[in-house]
């Protein structure tokens, strides 16, 4: 399942820059992926980049649009489809990462078919997957895991990527989430699979590799989030890491939406992190913190990284703020 | 989503009696809810219960034909749809636990409609769920455990429900898998819902109650099983458990299905099954421990409880040669 880049980015008609932040994403990770961005009469959100319609982005070479904003509700607006089909008449493929299914639109199945062109329904994408089977294979997994969910850890798991590649390193980031799968063009949206299969599709995400190459697979939820544990737990299982990366906001005060749940220890968390690995990885160690640091001064964010990295013996960083070289150039030597 | 009881157990045209550990576990749960068993030509296996057809069950009060065996590839064969058909006719239900979808046969569909009867898939069978949200909630839960899968936590959960029951607690188990479901009539497939919805599914199977009433949550998997801990995890955290009951074959060399996978550790488990717990449940305790000690001699298993039972400091047992009792009677003590 490849997505074909580079893309079209449609933002529609939004208003909220937050709505956008798909599109954000990929535009941030993978410009050289991206052609342009299309808009609607009303849209007040821009990427900044060259705004096209249709026949100018095919004309760069925009394989795919896509629906990169969320929208309330998660549906498909009428007022949309007319870019849509514009798309698939072009020759475009489309993907959406909206709840609602193009392929559960007759009308858009059809024209797709005539045209050749394939429908990518990024949040129902279900490959046929194996159960987990814990056995040990080559190549070299960094797993991002955090205390909640929407901590960074996609970002972490790009800016990571990015860092080692820079330091001559054969890294590939392995998409667990919408976004990240739309930034890679492929990958397995883990929280949709039959709860049987998770660590069967974190296996089949990072496959075995030559001995000196890198899978960044980007972490989902928390160990200590009542909600999504299960998801965090068949990925740490299945990515089979041999190192970790602990994602965290600096001061939040309680698990995301649900302030009857109090926020776990840094110290563990980690623990219980390299515990679950050990289950399937002989010798899993933590790599360094990524701190989300955006609500508090830079030299208080200095500071807290500072102890932190003090208290573990690893780097701890702000990867926006500050970069995570730190983290890759102990990747590489310890690697 | 309940089965009607009682059921006529369809056994087919079976010769291994494992293939009928389904119809099995019904007849010894819920011996009061089988009115007969329905046999093929070149059926070798027998539960002992009055043979019946269709209409003699149908005169007994059958409300649900259940296909209570296993079959290779797990389809639905076409000399046994005679049998299904003329039940639908009579007015019965259908339950299966086939892989293969009654509702994927549309014959059985118009016909199941025709006669205002239901068709239950039980590994599909997919309540619309909400996302955990590890609130606390009233009454108490037991939640069974175990070191890996296919230790008895089914058996142990059932034989709970029945000891307690017996010493005059108001206890229910709450099915989480094939068997169970259709012992209890009800329940959620815990391993066939999507992953993020595995807390909310054992939540919405173990929802606020009295004070003074316990649900005996079936377990699943185990937190050290490669392939399947996702699931054990947001069951422990859906489940929100006061007491856990870990089970156990003695003597496993290895984990189920995985050669290259040691077992865990007794003490190991129960901590991390005791911490997982705990981030949903305020002082989760270790009940005791349910051994399948079959592959021993009677002396071997006692003395190995007895040593458990001293190490941990709570009862040791093995429920099918010596029964549960001595951990409801703690839970009745301490609850």
């Amino acid at each position: 399942m490849f997505i074909p880049q580079p893309y079209l980015l449609f933002l529609g008609d939004v208003t909220d820059p937050l709505a956008a932040k798909t599109a954000r994403g990929i535009q941030v990770w993978r410009p050289e992926q991206c052609v342009g961005e299309m808009r609607l009469p009303g849209c007040t959100v821009s990427l900044g980049l060259d705004e096209l319609d249709i026949a100018a982005a095919k004309a760069r070479g925009a394989k795919t649009l896509v629906l990169g904003t969320a929208n309330a509700g998660g549906v498909l607006p009428q007022h949309w489809m007319e870019s849509v089909t514009s798309a698939i008449k072009a020759g475009m493929n489309v993907a959406s990462g909206l709840h609602h299914r193009l392929a559960d639109e007759p009308e858009l199945v059809a024209l797709a078919e005539a045209h050749g062109v394939a429908l990518f329904d990024i949040r129902h994408m279900r490959p046929k997957l194996a159960v987990g089977s814990g056995k040990k294979r080559s190549g070299k997994r960094v797993l991002t895991v955090g205390t909640d969910c929407s901590v960074g850890k996609m970002y972490t798991s790009l800016a990571l990527e990015a860092a080692m590649r820079e330091q001559g390193l054969k890294a590939d980031f392995r998409a667990t989430g919408q976004t990240g799968i739309l930034v890679a063009g492929e990958g397995i949206a883990i929280d949709a699979v039959i709860a049987d299969f998770i660590a069967g599709a974190a296996e089949a995400l990072s496959p075995a590799n030559d001995d000196d190459h890198w899978d960044i697979v980007e972490g989902q939820g928390s160990l200590f989030h009542p909600s999504y544990a299960g998801v965090s737990m068949g990925l740490i299982h299945g990515a089979q890491p041999h190192w970790l990366v602990m994602c965290h906001e600096m001061g939040r005060p309680h698990m995301r939406h649900l302030p009857h749940q109090p926020m776990v220890g840094l110290a563990d968390c980690v623990e219980a992190n390299l515990r679950a690995a050990q289950v399937t990885s002989d010798n899993p160690q933590l790599a360094g913190f990524a701190i989300n640091t955006s609500n508090f001064s830079e030299q208080e964010a200095r500071d807290y990284c500072a102890q932190l990295s003090a208290t573990f013996g690893v780097p701890a960083t702000d990867p926006v703020r500050f970069g995570i070289a730190a983290i890759a150039a102990l990747l590489k030597e310890r690697g």
